[in-house]
């Protein structure tokens, strides 16, 4: 996280911090010898004046000592605020960040948790929740939530087999995520109560998101949104913020008659507003592409949104999709018998 | 990167040092009060059974002081480290990894460079040395660059247009980054010397990363290598180690003839051996698919390879490609002359 320059400068300041310990230890030494001097003096040759004056000596090096103390500390308080500022992730003052991802077995799958999870590390007070469409945890999931050091929920969560998409469906004629999403939802109604501060956040394993918008939707008060870009036919879809700042429209090109025509990716839901709507949640009987404003339909109005990312004027969520990888050799394999992996992890 | 329990053990340590700094500044008080008592009383009624005794005092509440002095700063000592240890990302007794990184204009390119930020942005000693396919440097690039906080150097090399591949063609058929990436090593022949410890790497912007391989490659002595997934129609390409820890083959499907069957994204070359080959470089005039296997055959011989990844059985990198984004309601906006973007940045 550092440059180079920030880097040279903290090191300047712990050189400094060093050199104030040797003195402030230098100042003790001269103390012990002080009085090590009166002691052995006391009844012989008075180095001192006058008693006084020893004393007087005395309290200054004490005095001088107290001062030297103190920069110390001061210094060291700055030096820990400068390395906690940028470094630690967990903030007791900050509402906690729970994002709710759905994840499925796929040759790209541990790629794409991996970048995710580089993502996520970077954000303060982060909790991932991530459920599985499986009837049981995964190695790859596993490992990676492991390795990122993240707070993290592990679920699991199997779509019915008459729900999945079949191999050469189209991936928006069935509602994806839908049971993953709503296992999520019910964790937090389980696990969290509406004194939790916190923020709940449906980010999918393929897109990007830039490490800006965690910190403007963590402050969300009740539900709030932003422009995804690369969705729906558009370079961007986005709200329309008016003079007053609150939202009046969406430049969507397709579905406008949804009430909230938006992606999962551009919306978040403060926990306690989650919370006190304990019905909420997704369903397999909704309209193609209408699953986010039917959700949002249940939570707030139009003129009620929280337009974030500079009142919706940048992106900072990309609805990015992975190419299916080109496995025509591994098929071959396959059908011999044989795999590239040989007892490698995907 | 701090999960709950660090966390709390780190707010622990700190309450400690809290607690130990008040007890050191009572000590000091008592010392302080203790001198003051010595000296109103120097002449008055001595509390004091003897002159010893008050030195004697005196001299248990420096040693306990010294003591305390003592554990606050192996205490502040150790909180430091630990921040430290899992913050600081540049140390001058690590070789630099300079990771060259050829990109180009496109819808997603924002996108795909800031998720490929957030990696990096985790790696110690990191340089990122970026060439835009272009005739000057473009904001997307300049922005992402300046947020990540990174050391980076930014270079554009202009692809000439025979040298383009044309819209519909596939991206196989020209050899891609060919300038981008010798500007880049020029860059390196120009500003480092073969004192300077370093390790080269060719990293493409739509690839992932895991942060492992970064902390492996950082030691290369000349070349190293380890496999890299979903490319070349298998799930992994790989070379073969055998019991002595020598590479004796590849697992490629295709291309058996190159003598280095292998990924642009599987191998990385130590700064000074780059150094000591001036000519070594990327050319136009190579087979399709061979441009790596030419290169590395000017700078290795396969018996020489360091193999990585635990003796290349991890997974570490994988050659992921981002779908075009779908923007057929972009391209009809834009024939009547609109953009969903509106002044926005992409």
């Amino acid at each position: 996280m550092y440059s180079t320059t920030s880097h040279k400068w903290s090191l300047a300041s712990q050189d400094m911090a060093f050199k104030r310990k040797l003195s402030l230890y230098a100042v003790l030494v001269i103390l012990v010898f002080l009085w090590f001097v009166g002691v052995k003096n006391r009844g012989g040759i008075t180095y001192f004046s006058s008693e006084e004056d020893r004393y007087k000596n005395m309290r200054d090096a004490l005095d001088a000592y107290e001062m030297e103390l103190k920069f110390t500390r001061e210094d060291m308080k700055r030096t820990l605020k400068l390395f906690k500022s940028s470094c630690d992730k967990w903030n007791p003052d900050l509402p906690v960040i729970y994002a709710i991802t759905p994840t499925y077995e796929r040759p790209a799958q541990r790629a794409e948790l991996t970048r995710l999870s580089h993502t996520f590390m970077h954000v303060t007070n982060f909790h991932w929740i991530i459920i599985e469409d499986a009837t049981k945890k995964s190695d790859v999931v596993t490992d990676i939530l492991v390795q990122s050091k993240m707070n993290y929920t592990h679920l699991c969560a199997l779509t019915p087999p008459d729900y999945k998409r079949k191999p050469k469906e189209p991936n928006w004629t069935k509602p994806r995520g839908v049971l993953q999403r709503n296992a999520g939802l019910q964790w937090l109604r389980d696990n969290r109560t509406p004194e939790d501060r916190g923020v709940v956040y449906f980010a999918d394993d393929d897109n990007t998101y830039s490490i800006h918008i965690f910190n403007e939707m963590r402050w969300t008060k009740k539900v709030s949104i932003w422009p995804v870009g690369l969705v729906g036919g558009l370079l961007v879809e986005k709200p329309i913020v008016n003079s007053s700042g609150k939202v009046s429209g969406f430049n969507s090109a397709w579905g406008m008659d949804r009430p909230f025509p938006i992606d999962m990716a551009g919306f978040a839901i403060s926990l306690p507003h989650l919370l006190s709507h304990p019905d909420v949640k997704f369903s397999f009987k909704v309209k193609m592409g209408h699953q986010e404003s039917v959700f949002l339909e249940k939570l707030t109005k139009r003129e009620d949104l929280e337009p974030l990312a500079d009142n919706c004027t940048k992106i900072y969520v990309w609805h990015t999709r992975t190419e299916e990888p080109n496995l025509k050799f591994e098929q071959k394999l396959k059908s011999q018998g044989k795999s590239s992996l040989d007892n490698m992890k995907v």
